[in-house]
């Protein structure tokens, strides 16, 4: 991963913040099913104008994105699409949403960006060169004690009946519990406004833009039984902005 | 109501705003107790800013205040203030809080303004004006089958045992749920992306700058009987954007 790829990954945050913002609080009849919805067609307009822009600069790269798949997804280096994390955010008109960006080398992610092209937010993280936002380095916050910790999810409706159960047990143990925000929570806890952030259901495109930026911000993030998140992970993330406090998460969610 | 009383309204969320925006995303050490929070120091210094306007613009009115109380709450005019509404979201850097301005005329609610300082974003609804979004007109979208629509609240905790049951009932007839979002989600149900907004517990600062807002916009604002909120509302409030949806989402809380 280089200072090119770094430049590479703000050019395609433009690029998808340029084809989402016509559409965001567009108005829409609700009511009619002859239409694609707003996010649908700014979901597909932004991952397309990534792909372009993959096709033209990184042509041996692999692309996997939400909307359009996988594109040589064993390539040792691989870029890893979300448009549009937080589909209900974007239809409610919340500028909590965000345009997700990875690298993936050898499978691991070495660069991610968080981008919320309304609000003109954009975390970017890579291990061994930090995180920022809008350029300014951006710092987790240390709270090693459970019951301190402000904790965001965004629906509980994202876990099944054991994953909830298993939340339930860490929410009792907080402080406080913030819902809604999507990727945007990741976000926060990189800045040191959150402590703890805990979902399930993520894929890949989800999370590999995630990993970087918690992580380069002095964060931890892994699954629910503490192991790295790979390719094959299972969907269920804990990310603590002081590694102190992964192990007292992980506890309540065992 | 009067054009000076609008003006004075925007007045007062300029000060506001300005009094709360140095405190938004200021580090804060949670481990310590030592000082107040920065959201306790910014939501008193709005109300404040807000309380010495009124003394000298508006001498004879009344106001009630989230974090001052009651002077003169019973004068034929009353202002209504909750500076920042939403603190969970404030504390955790979320632009989603706002700033909550109303003016009761005869225990009625004449005007209201929701103000999120931090992404400009100003609703103001007077009955018989309409509303508007930073001097737009806002209106609410046509959405009169439960099944289509998009339902907002903030939190699933802020709902005791009986009305969380009936909650959910609510949330299994509609379309999707968006969770966070506080104040913010009546101004976007005023702008027409959202359908229903229901929250229980809500006190009178917290609904009365609401009411003119969304029913401004061309919605309706009730509580869970149907009655027209007033003084001594019980703190359950459904909103929703087109008036021909409330029956059916009455019923679901009954």
């Amino acid at each position: 991963m280089t200072d090119d790829d770094i430049a590479l990954a703000h050019d395609l945050a433009e690029a998808a913040g340029a084809a989402i913002r016509p559409y965001f609080r567009a108005p829409f009849d609700i009511e009619s099913k002859a239409d694609a919805s707003p996010v649908t067609v700014a979901d597909r307009a932004a991952e397309a104008a990534m792909r372009t822009i993959i096709a033209e600069r990184r042509p041996d790269d692999g692309v996997i994105g939400e909307e359009y798949g996988e594109d040589r997804p064993d390539a040792a280096r691989v870029w890893v699409f979300d448009p549009i994390d937080g589909t209900r955010a974007f239809i409610a008109g919340r500028a909590l949403f965000g345009t997700l960006i990875a690298l993936l080398e050898n499978g691991r992610p070495v660069l991610g960006v968080i981008d919320q092209p309304i609000a003109r937010e954009r975390w970017v993280g890579a291990p061994g060169r930090g995180t920022t936002l809008n350029g300014v380095a951006a710092r987790t916050r240390r709270c090693a004690d459970l019951s301190s910790a402000y904790l965001g999810t965004t629906s509980p409706h994202a876990f099944d009946a054991d994953d909830f159960s298993q939340f339930e047990q860490l929410r009792a143990g907080v402080r406080d519990t913030l819902y809604g925000g999507d990727c945007h929570n990741y976000g926060l806890l990189g800045s040191g406004h959150l402590d703890l952030v805990v979902e399930a259901s993520l894929k890949i495109y989800d999370w590999a833009a995630l990993v970087p930026v918690v992580e380069g911000a002095g964060g931890i993030m892994r699954d629910w039984s503490g192991a790295p998140l790979a390719r094959g992970s299972d969907g269920r993330v804990v990310a603590a902005g002081d590694p102190a406090l992964l192990a007292a998460a992980l506890a309540r969610l065992a």
